[in-house]
């Protein structure tokens, strides 16, 4: 057995297969976003614009957001200093469950020290406590709700995405005395769709099942308070779970979930992932809160995306670029080829100071490659029309094909090849 | 189905079997430690110490880590904005994973939102990677080191604590020529024991096998450069993979691996739990990297510790109260019921404002419930006294036996009662 090996040709691989990873390293500058210091290979740094960072509204230089961090950490030092039971919960994470239980008109709320731990511990422990529990996972589930269904050991069937037919046949299926979770997200973050989430709810009534909805890329960004869509279409009651996340829109880092009081009791009182690591520091959770609070009270940040994600998709899609459909503030460019992808960023960055991570399989299935751009309220035009151009310049250099000014990509052709993949269900 | 009763009543068979935890609301207040304020049910605040937190070493309050985190937060912002991949990778954490590499003598190394998160993603990971691999895991294993061997799906075996007799039976039937990971911890948090590490490596040489240890309750506490065990006993080039964490006597947040670069590239590339999550803000990464470089240069506060825990070994068990045999800076003092235990814990803040949680099952086996102190160089030995002093009056007022003066609890009587339990394999 020479375990070496197998280490190196597990990343020899992904080389081969041109999926292969490489971080960009970068300084954020409070106060300059999205402008950044990127540092190349060779020790060089030069200013770039971030085009694909999920600090959706830049409330991560939001000058209270700081001020909370660095107030915080003066006052009460860097770390909790223990799990939640032993010494670790402090008076700002509890003051910020209690504000993301208001956010969602919930009982109750539970903090975890990311939105991945937080799906996978509550998706698992619920369904364990349930007798003989059927997980019902959308296609195109998180890998974070993913690992929480494996992780639960209970059985599970995967609906075609966003497809609420598929989802009543397997619900009426199982029959109304089973007991069913039905795991899917609002915004599905790779394609900028939107889940049926009045539908979902009434089928989740009509055959008794329990909703568990992961909101991560919706919090912070829609409805009046920035509940997310659910609170935009005014369903938040009735769904038992609401998960979010604490590290994109609110621009801190942290995940949690919400829902009656009995659901978060139990999953506190069960979850290994929840039980078993330190909390997360005052300092974090002083900052997480700054921001709920503020997006509670103020439209002009959701606004301003919406008109810059409006403006880049038409600016993008009058020049031909194929601009995939979106219902949400983001805006995916097909490629549809590793390498390609990686050659388009890569071109981007080093020719136009424009970074724009692609997105390969495992985070979307192969043969979607795509930029996937997230224009924040900080992108203004200027910059939308800079964008416009580097990526034209970089698909006549690479050969790119376009598609009819205005109009969009068309996915179609593409469904019928797609297969459940690492990503999906 | 009623769903609602299915929580209900997982909730309150915990409190049925006095397992039901509350945790307490603290106050940590920079420059105090270990004062802190505590705020009970009913929203009065009062000063109280904190006999059992795990910032071992008081760095949480260090003024350096503090003003890097804070400095950093107000130069960077508050989050990272993105995955490692997605426009996440910032320069402070960068710069982290070089430090900790250089603190374990490693090529590489990887930093997580958790320890927590690191055990669970590395192990998983390199289980899968390699063919039919066999994980042999001690009995007393972390929670997260569970969720790793159990989310890899490989087959496992589980030796008896430190008992390398068992583990070299265990590695002779399965074979040289099969995969074979060991994973085991340096330090056992909950009994403050020490692992046979240069036996296991021993075996591990010959019988050909893989090492993975958690040096979460050692690394900034022993050897030279406060990188743990395996250091001060010069066998870190032993060990394929360290890991530990940044939330305790580092005093910040997240978890890391270090190991080669084969190794540690293959984690970065392949774990769910790694690729798919914010990563850590560069306050954060700043403040821990500060701590570690600190810690790599001053023996002070190591001196401290080891001199106060010994200090407060000497006065307990000088006392009659029943401290278990400990060979590190933990000082666990025997209860052996769940209620009891509570009822200990409460009379000690609330009568003495001393805030030691009681450790239940899950976290130790049933039947050894226990009070875990945890003496930093902070607690001096007028405090020591006062500890002494508000145990003793608790152990009257319960009723709780004693023991010889001077003498440690004997364990054995209870170890044949011992079975695998929840935290344990
Ligand atoms: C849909 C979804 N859920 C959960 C997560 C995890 O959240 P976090 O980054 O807070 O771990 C992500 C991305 O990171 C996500 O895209
Ligand atoms: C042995 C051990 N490993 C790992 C962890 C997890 O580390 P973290 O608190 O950084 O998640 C803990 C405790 O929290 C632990 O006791």
């Amino acid at each position: 057995m020479k375990y070496q090996e197998f280490f190196e040709n597990a990343v020899s691989s992904l080389k081969t297969e041109k999926r292969y990873r490489i971080f960009a390293d970068l300084e954020r500058q409070a106060g300059k976003f999205p402008r950044a210091i990127w540092r190349a290979d060779n020790g060089l740094e030069r200013e770039i614009l971030v085009w694909c960072s999920n600090d959706y509204l830049g409330m991560g230089q939001h000058p209270d957001v700081i001020a909370a961090m660095s107030d915080t950490a003066q006052k009460m030092g860097a770390g909790a200093g223990g799990t939640r039971n032993i010494s670790g919960t402090n008076r700002p994470l509890v003051e910020l469950e209690m504000e993301l239980a208001d956010l969602h008109h919930k009982e109750a709320a539970l903090a975890f020290t990311s939105g991945f731990v937080s799906n996978e511990a509550a998706i698992s422990t619920i369904a364990k406590l349930l007798p003989d529990c059927l997980i019902l996972s959308d296609q195109l589930n998180h890998a974070s709700m993913i690992a929480g269904v494996k992780s639960s050991g209970v059985s599970k069937q995967v609906f075609r995405h966003n497809d609420v037919e598929h989802l009543e046949e397997l619900l009426a299926a199982a029959g109304k005395e089973r007991a069913k979770l039905i795991v899917f997200e609002s915004v599905y973050s790779m394609d900028g769709d939107i889940a049926p989430i009045e539908k979902i709810c009434d089928l989740a009534d009509k055959y008794n099942a329990m909703t568990y909805i992961d909101e991560v890329h919706a919090v912070g960004m829609y409805g009046p308070r920035g509940a997310g869509i659910a609170e935009r279409e005014g369903l938040m009651d009735r769904i038992d779970v609401i998960e979010g996340t604490l590290a994109k829109a609110f621009g801190t880092l942290g995940g949690y979930i919400t829902g009656n009081s009995a659901i978060i009791d139990s999953v506190r009182s069960y979850a290994p992932g929840f039980i078993f690591t330190t909390a997360m520091p005052p300092s974090i959770a002083a900052a997480a809160r700054t921001s709920v609070q503020h997006l509670k009270n103020s439209q002009s940040e959701r606004d301003g995306q919406q008109r810059q994600a409006a403006q880049t998709k038409k600016i993008l899609s009058g020049a031909g670029l194929p601009v995939m459909p979106s219902e949400t503030h983001i805006v995916p460019v097909f490629v549809g080829d590793p390498d390609l992808c990686k050659k388009a960023s890569d071109m981007l960055l080093e020719m136009h100071g424009i970074y724009i991570q692609p997105i390969n399989y495992p985070t979307v299935p192969r043969g979607t490659e795509r930029l996937r751009i997230t224009p924040t309220p900080f992108h203004d035009d200027h910059l939308v029309d800079g964008l416009c151009n580097a990526l034209q310049d970089v698909w006549e250099r690479l050969d790119l094909p376009k598609i009819e000014p205005g109009s969009f990509y068309d996915l179609k052709c593409l469904e019928e090849q797609q297969v459940f993949n690492a990503a999906g269900g």
